[in-house]
């Protein structure tokens, strides 16, 4: 099934129309780029590790992206991971912002493994507005605008009504960071999880991917250390637009600077999650 | 795009290929149960562990596999993951076999989690001879033939080259026991290969998609305790024939009975990967 914004069932409307159809239009032009680079041969570089790896292809898709949206909105701001890796702020103010991660899965990228993403996310008022996510490999576009429903490729998401961990299908990541304390404490977590009988633990190298598979029911929670703002923003939308649950690991309210998640389809099973959990401190998008 | 017999882009003939065109066949039948199940509800009955679930769909797609094959070969023997749970023995003997997996990957199709597969595999004088990996929901057909090369949807497969750990995406599962020992011995595999830096280690939760994607280069090595025969048999052709290697986890020859396996594009990688684990002994399919 190709998508294209004509599939969208989401009624029509809103404030943010315009942002929300140039996002779509953005996220299926930025994923052809994609696919085309996953044909050829690549050059990469490295940003903090050999895990964390950055491509030629994850620059052009970023600068596509927001030269594009700065000619339609030049009063919009901007937080994207490239930029971020250059040493830009993230810094979110009430002003209209785009949350933009060019390549979600850039490991699995270098490697032709075919679970890649592009993600953008909107908010207004530190609120997220939208959020749009293209798996470009399988041509699977997820959106979700608030208080309008998440779909994919026009079928309406669903999150699962599980709340027992004994029979949940957990996604998590590993993240960037490869320390021996960090590792010891990322294995740990998925210990804790396997003792607890979850059914399974899939990390497929794709946050965003995950928290998607999160949002359409194919699983029951999600966790992660490590993961950014613009790993989360727009499935943030998408998970709570299919009626689940983001929020911080501590239990509280998500807070999209802390580098740290607990997604799941109920509030019980994000709490049992959040519980189990051993924190592994990655410091905050907006204080790097 | 859509799959068919048609697509295959090997050259006709072989003493095995009205066989192999009935596999291929058959393959994409049980896709379509498959596929069809995953929109409805499921039963679900506890196997030996609620981590290795099976269904009334597993049943249905083995007993519609083996009847159809049992019609047109009757002199040919079958060994299948349903019979097996059982009781029938699995011994492989010079017979023409076939080695079924009906669904690869129950506990991702119990969550409607898009990564499920029927594998069908075919060994004479002990030897495999193709191997047939339908994934339903992206409909990529793999298949192998001794000696006529690996494709999926008519494109070549060919293995990745790369010789060096530090720059491996490893793909593993972690097994259907969950008792704290084997628990503990798997978690350490996965930091023994993230301390020799692999860049990403990947659990999709099923053993032949995961070889499947290696065959296609999208990751450099896979290993897994606690496997089966028909996780493993059309899989290993499929990588063979894509050039790379498939092996006992001890760096000896690939014993298909032994419920263990390292493969990789290379025999460096396969060998590295080999003398970083421990073992976790599950035993033998033909001893249970």
């Amino acid at each position: 099934m190709k998508p294209s914004s004509e599939d969208e069932a989401a009624p029509a409307g809103g404030p943010w129309e315009e942002c929300f159809e140039a996002a779509v239009q953005l996220a299926l032009r930025a994923g052809q780029i994609i696919k085309k680079a996953l044909s050829e041969e690549k050059r990469v570089s490295t940003k903090t590790s050999a895990a964390d790896l950055v491509t030629e292809t994850d620059h052009l898709v970023e600068d596509l992206i927001i030269s594009e949206l700065q000619k339609k909105f030049p009063s919009h701001r901007f937080i994207a991971e490239e930029s971020a890796a250059a040493g830009a702020k993230c810094v979110l103010t009430p002003s209209p912002t785009w949350i933009v991660d060019p390549i979600d899965g850039t490991c699995n990228f270098v490697h032709r493994f075919p679970t890649v993403a592009v993600s953008i996310g909107f908010a207004v008022d530190q609120e997220l507005e939208f959020g749009v996510i293209y798996h470009c490999t399988e041509e699977r576009l997820y959106t979700g605008q608030r208080g309008r429903g998440a779909f994919c490729n026009g079928q309406r998401l669903q999150v699962s009504g599980e709340t027992d961990i004994s029979k949940a299908l957990v996604l998590t990541e590993i993240g960037p960071r490869r320390d021996p304390a960090t590792l010891k404490l990322f294995l740990s977590n998925m210990e804790r999880l396997l003792h607890a009988k979850a059914h399974g633990v899939r990390v497929i190298g794709s946050s965003t991917l995950a928290l998607c598979l999160l949002a359409s029911g194919a699983a029951d929670a999600y966790y992660q250390f490590g993961l950014h703002c613009w790993d989360l923003a727009a499935a943030t939308v998408i998970i709570r637009e299919a009626g689940g649950i983001v929020m911080d690991t501590s239990g509280g309210p998500l807070d999209l600077m802390s580098c740290r998640v607990v997604a799941a389809g109920t509030r019980e099973m994000a709490t049992l999650i959040a519980q189990a959990l051993q924190t592994i401190n990655y410091g905050r998008d907006d204080e790097k």
